[in-house]
């Protein structure tokens, strides 16, 4: 019933508001013997951690996250392992006058009509430091995967309309650009769009793109819990995402049959229009999703809204707040995915190591990667 | 870990092959109380049923579902509900050729890769005929949101390129249409490039909008399970569906906040960008979503492939096919937003049953749908 | 939520009244390539028929299961397994006369409270009939367990307050008694004592003992979800059982910490007090658990209670009952064992399908059973 | 799959190991508006203290627990709730000599073949101490029931085979006796076998008897999470509980049908050995149940066991540690029974709050208990 849980073999449950005293999370179900430090986490939480642009929230923490059990002389030991990170910069006070408003765009008014309370703190539960638990988690996730050979990248694909030109990307290509942007002209671009947005008082949205590569033929399960259902589910979580694409996405629709199938060779398939998925299942190929991603609400602009009693309101929303969320969701996109790889890897696994097991070793072969 | 149940507290779970003796669903958690007939289903089914179109599949069955339990004297009990709808008109001989080759776009590949073995007759468990379980179960989750006054209508917004035009949609204008789509002009184009189609060998695909209308506030778990994820993970676990969105969508990403952020006014939303969700709770106004579809993956132009031992192949995809889905796909849709609504409409009596709960009766407003 | 389901990786739902036109189950997370057949299935459910026993029931029906899903040329595919079973010998007019009164003992009162409509006939949901569908799914159960060398012995073991000397037992003495009981001599006095209590218009209970050999260790999620709190539960279940014990079970709370601990040898335990089970993880040695069920609460001796409207009446139930549930009863706390055993096997599989997992090869050896 | 999760509704995941840094329990799906404060938590912690007994284990901690989240201004959110106990009082060290060496009666052994790492450090994740998680989650449950006027009362029956004699239990009763034992010539008997106990270095069980007043009628979800099978596993999931009795328990296997029923009657039952359950579901009568906990492992005397080489060894277990569980486990069994209550209050509110709902207006009647 309750929704601060994810997956069934690796299960992540999240907690925490913004300007609570810490937020975290607790992993059940990682296997043990897995490494894990702090040291890790701290890493990884940098990565969504704003990068010194104009554009970005003037929050910064360093996001000390610690480990508070699961994890034995630096190895997992199967039982739960609870993150802590602690909200240190939290200035709940900027949020005062915001306890008898609604601000449009933000969950505001339906967490008031779904609970009858609410934190008013900077969205309380609903903020996108929420992110930062799922980030810590993710990195777990990419422990569970890497025993399996598989590695999720993602990055900025388009930004404000302006879209980057990608080919095979390398991590290091998105860890150039302070926008999470492997293509150096776009980057370019899209940074003057962010001032240009900041100056007036606005916030812009993108796309997101995230490819799982290496990961093994056979993840997924039919019919409702199809691997793509639970990864759309899984970034449409993300409160600023607005669509989930998978493989050729909404261009399917316009096309016809002979133009979207992936014929297949000895050497496997000879493109990946389908992102890496059939009728659920992943196929061997990379896992290619984009997740399409709204605007900020939280803008310096006056906008139309009503009190707690009804009544009409104007507001500005103050406080410190990114023009653009992309660059910092990058790093919690491929954490979501992570996390539903990790699951549905376990689960295959407990079919897969049936003694005797019919599986098909021709599905050994890996087909490269359109 | 097994993926064919959906739901919590309305929870549903769908068995059975496209040429199997029969497929059907159980439906737990049902409320006791509510009028079901078996005539009720069929007439749900029917909708499913292709109408005769020539780019239509040529398998027809009158998909009389019989009720096994859960209902007594007319009225449901409160116990699970069990559904069967017998495969009367199975040719499974015409998919003998396809037992050792794998058809592109279909999930033989992976359901071998993944199980090892497989049942090659018609797709087996991940054929399209599948859905019709999933429409019997959404009648009977209408029949739950007709409690709280909620409708879910789904028609066909896209096809093959060709958009309708659409207002206020009205369940009398979607049946009016072969293809499901309420813009006559739009329909009259739509077949002819179906002929076009089906003439080329090829399929086509498209994009179904639906709307839930009457849907109270407050329904949707953050965080993990608010409701556009679980509605997008719904719609995605359709195997030809490859993209969701949710109000603006994609469209989004390319806008600034100012252009995004529906106000809000006393008397409610002044425009619905949001689609009726905001934070993965319903904020009381229509939910609206699109799912888009990829072309039929049958096809009967020859295509390239390999066989069960690895060797290249050419197939040409006979039987029976839908040379589009979309006019049968678009009652299925409808089916899996109302599953998800009566879920979490079931799951949000829990919390707000609690007594003295202090649910905001300002929100008893509804805004009126953009 | 909804409560017909059980376990996670192997996962069985029920559905089906006593007087309906069948019930039967869903099977899902059964792994692919096992051989399954219904004759398999109507073997299994022949040991929970009555067995022409004067104390028994007078319903007979042949409990023809069929296969509606999920076997393919004899083996099972990975897909849900969707067992139908008819209810040919259904008198439902017999129960005509307990629409508008409760029966003491019995869940009608209860289902009335919770549901405000109840199915009167043989008590619908909650009829003892519903046990055929679980014990056709442990049967299905019993070939995964087959897989490890596991298998599950359940036996009478005292009726009505005679107890059954036993040692090490086999299935062979089980089924040579009409009782399910694997000594003879107390075979004989519980038959007398069934004989009177028959006569007397009363019903008895008893104690049912369940084994499952060849256990691996390692099975069971610590904290909540430890192998004997699953057990307990699934035992529990049945609507007869008003105890479960694992190992000494209520005897440990009068001992001492010296005479209950389990010394350990490089062989294996000395002893099985603990009944195969540590901190809630299998260590190797048999699991050892005790059902102890209460009489039938259908008797034909006159009993007060109250109609619909609350007014005081008397109530003799008539109708076709057994005298003691524990021959039919035996198949049945089997099949729920083995419905545990076999989730908790898929889900230890992954994890400890990890590669490079730092498992204990010294725990291959296998303890002898106490 | 991972089994540190309790509940559906009010869904409870505990983490955290004896000797680590803190354990803790996260709580999702807590009803918004209830009162809750560290204060509240530090109370019912208490109680699960040591109470300067010679029996008692020296370790002592303020178990100062802390709400780091789902409470604003001294009220639930509706948020996640979570709670963290630090662990101050730890000796690690002590426990070096366990390193390579497994305990009997303990879950060494198994967690080593299970995970094949373990935290050997006081058990880990499998010590005793992770209970003060659960008490404090029972805590917040109580505040559920509290809702619905439904109050659980736990006290010591037996220890050691010396029975209390008890007739309606007050918390006062209770709380006056070290032993948590309502009878005071059975507290002094068994106070004066502990201390014989402790000289001899050896442990003793006993069984904790639990009652819920209060409980309206409808609770419980047939067929397998009925409210007796949940109840039976959350005390089975407790270690040192061996066997779980409901109502007449055990004693009801030995009686006839007619000793067993309880008589209806216009004011209620007329007796109370269902333990006020019927076929799963709550009758509105208290609800009884009986824990049976074998005697605390670690004793003084030396035992045989191996090492992990799987080498004869001996071992005498130090440390700080009960002579008898009983008195601290008496608010743990409260805390399960209190939190599975509050689970299925919740999930039978999702069902009664459908409009129209057919509720029985009758059992409106509460019989009085037994």
């Amino acid at each position: 019933m309750a929704g601060n849980t994810l997956g069934q073999a690796f299960r992540v449950t999240t907690w925490g508001e913004s300007h609570g005293p810490a937020l975290g999370v607790v992993i059940d179900g990682c296997p043990p013997g897995l490494p894990l430090t702090e040291a890790d986490l701290r890493q990884a939480l940098e990565r969504r951690q704003s990068r010194g642009l104009p554009s970005a929230t003037r929050r910064s923490e360093p996001d000390a996250a610690r480990i508070l059990s699961g994890v034995f002389e630096g190895c997992t030991t199967g039982a739960p392992i609870s993150i802590v990170i602690p909200n240190s910069d939290t200035h709940p006070g900027d949020y005062d006058r915001l306890r008898d408003v609604y601000r449009p765009g933000h969950a505001d008014i339906t967490c008031q009509a779904k609970y009858g309370v609410r934190d008013h703190r900077g969205g309380g539960r609903s903020s996108g430091r929420e992110t930062a638990a799922r980030v810590a988690a993710g990195e777990v996730a990419s422990r569970v995967l890497a025993t399996a050979g598989v590695e999720v990248l993602a990055y900025t694909l388009a930004l404000g309309g302006i879209a980057a030109r990608v080919g095979r990307v390398t991590r290091e290509e998105v860890l150039a650009s302070p926008l999470a942007c492997p293509c150096p002209s776009a980057t370019d671009r899209m940074l003057r769009l962010l001032d240009e947005v900041v100056a007036a008082g606005d916030s812009v949205g993108g796309v997101v793109q995230i490819v799982a590569r290496g990961c093994p033929a056979g993840l997924g399960e039919p019919v409702f819990e199809k691997l793509d259902a639970a990864l759309a589910s899984a970034l449409m979580s993300l409160g600023t995402v607005k669509a989930v694409e998978v493989g050729l996405g909404l261009a399917a629709a316009d096309l016809r049959g002979s133009q979207v199938n992936d014929a297949i060779t000895p050497r496997g398939f000879a493109s990946n229009r389908a992102g890496g998925i059939l009728g659920g299942i992943s196929n061997g190929d990379d896992v290619v999703l984009r997740a399409a991603c709204k605007p900020i609400p939280s803008i310096a602009l006056e906008q139309d809204t009503v009190d707690a009693q009804g009544r009409p309101a104007r507001i500005r929303v103050g406080g410190r707040h990114d023009a653009c969320v992309l660059p910092r969701l990058v790093p919690v996109c491929e954490a979501m995915v992570a996390l539903v790889l990790a699951d549905f890897l376990l689960r295959q696994r407990a079919i897969a190591a049936t003694p005797n097991w019919p599986g098909n070793q021709w599905m050994d072969w890996r087909p490269g990667s359109s």
